[in-house]
């Protein structure tokens, strides 16, 4: 008798809810998209509404039955899908997310931080495909991680496991909004990026962004990413400097975790081999030192934006 | 029928033999002592010599019968007992303690990283009774750690994971023997404690230990320690200084694998209030901004130096 799961990943923009086969995730039977709303009271409708749609166009196509849906959040998920904390949705502070959403769906329902939902999508399916030990690492706008470890997710005492970004990787450095300074997120992510960008440009070190954009006040990572894919040779130390930024964690969190790859995401990681580039050329010389043998790989996502719904759907399955 | 295991813990000064009911492994059955060999070879000769002691105490006892025997070595362990490195047994590399010491004892050998053991033992019946999610730090001449997640030892994907002393919490920071600069270790260990007392000292913010031991040069952790202990103002701001490079290190840990509980070990702990206090002071304040939640409790570790042959003696009867 062939059944489907369900698998929703709540994103900053995008709610997307996508129904496979749990033993062929990576193909989508039936999908929806909704923009994503600012209250989680609204996120539980556009939730509700998105399965139920999905539903339907598999009703439509004679598919297989749903026997349970995975929901990925942007929030620290503690026991029994209780969230304890969202960053981008302040009203999901203690919301019982998986009473809830199991009391309207009428469907068995999983919730999981959406990283921990991507990266066993990864491990499934994607760029590390079979690892048991693995490190997901997302470069967005701030830092996200999920870490695998003997083949199940490193959840950690209270579900709070994986704060990667939050590390201190330089003393007394850039100011964090956890409160910290100098956390590994203040430099390796989008936003990091933008700041270094900025740094580089009022020292003069950016001379090609700068003549492109007009001011030194208005430069953004973009614009070093576009410069450098012109060549711009300024716009490219800057994007290896990004890149020695980005192998300082990768390096810490391979002596920490001993992962047999690392699995890179996020925006940040679309400028490609420009960054990727000098990613593992630093990594190769950072992690090697303390290890004794050859740091692991460090591969680029392939699952793209569908890994949290994928690896939501393989939640519900019974997987991670 | 009772039976027991045997726990060898092979450490910097002493290899401790030690068998246990493994119902009640914080109560030595019969144990032994020997000074630590310098070559690999000998360490082997001297376990063997020490599990057949023990054996021979444990039948003139009338004691139970061993069924299995764990080994905790300071190096990293590979799967099957492999030995991949060790920094104070530089012939350890490749030698294949798992099996050679099956093969010379007559019974089932289990070969594991020596802070593994430590923190399963810690775990068991020690300062983490009861958490299957700890991180166990050894504050010693550098740092070691062992991470239980789950209830399971965090080994990685080549069982080197839980080397936390090598993570970067200074940019250009102080050179570390690993290849890299500005590593934990190298502020918060015990040859770390002796640095800043050093750099303390030429600053001139030590005039107590330095009048005390004549040299600025000749400053050593021990020296601060002691002074703090008087009440000596600068000695006691060395020890906060170091306070506060722990709690760093433990911050980061606590948002990367959200343990239950933290637990201290090593020689550096020995100050006992003088540095806990500072340590739980400046955690408290690292950890809660990012977290959203109470950080966990930063015990000390209770089962001192037989902390490493009671794990091992857990691990040989199937535990961890």
């Amino acid at each position: 008798m062939p059944f489907a799961t369900i698998g929703v990943d709540v994103g900053g923009t995008k709610v997307l809810v996508r129904a496979v086969d749990p033993a062929r995730p990576a193909l989508a039977l039936a999908e929806h998209r909704v923009e994503t709303p600012t209250r989680m009271v609204d996120v539980v409708d556009a939730i509700v509404a998105g399965v139920h749609a999905v539903e339907e166009r598999l009703v439509a196509q004679g598919g297989p039955t749903v026997t349970a849906v995975g929901v990925g959040l942007p929030a620290l998920v503690g026991a029994g899908g209780s969230l304890a904390y969202a960053t981008h949705l302040p009203d999901a502070a203690g919301f019982e997310a998986g009473l809830t959403l199991a009391a309207a769906l009428h469907h068995p329902v999983v919730v999981d931080n959406d990283a921990n939902c991507a990266a066993l999508a990864e491990a499934t399916v994607g760029a590390a495909q079979g690892a048991t030990d693995m490190v997901m690492v997302t470069l967005g706008t701030g830092i996200g991680g999920a870490i695998l470890a003997g083949g199940h997710l490193l959840r950690g005492a209270h579900g709070f496991a994986g704060e990667i970004g939050h590390v201190q990787v330089v003393q007394d450095g850039r100011p964090c909004p956890c409160g910290r300074a100098g956390c590994w997120e203040q430099y390796a992510s989008g936003n990091g990026l933008g700041i270094t960008a900025r740094e580089a440009a009022v020292a003069g070190r950016l001379p090609s962004v700068v003549s492109r954009v007009g001011s030194v006040s208005s430069v953004r990572g973009e614009d070093v990413v576009a410069l450098a894919s012109e060549g711009a040779p300024d716009a490219l130390a800057v994007l290896d400097e990004l890149g020695w930024w980005v192998a300082v964690g990768l390096a810490d969190l391979v002596n920490v975790l001993d992962p047999a790859v690392v699995v890179l995401g996020g925006g940040v990681v679309d400028a490609g081999d420009l960054l990727l580039q000098p990613v593992r050329a630093h990594f190769a010389r950072l992690a090697i030192g303390a290890r004794h043998r050859r740091p692991p790989p460090v591969e680029v996502a392939r699952l793209g934006s569908s890994a949290g719904a994928i690896g939501a759907a393989l939640r519900a399955a019974g997987a991670g």
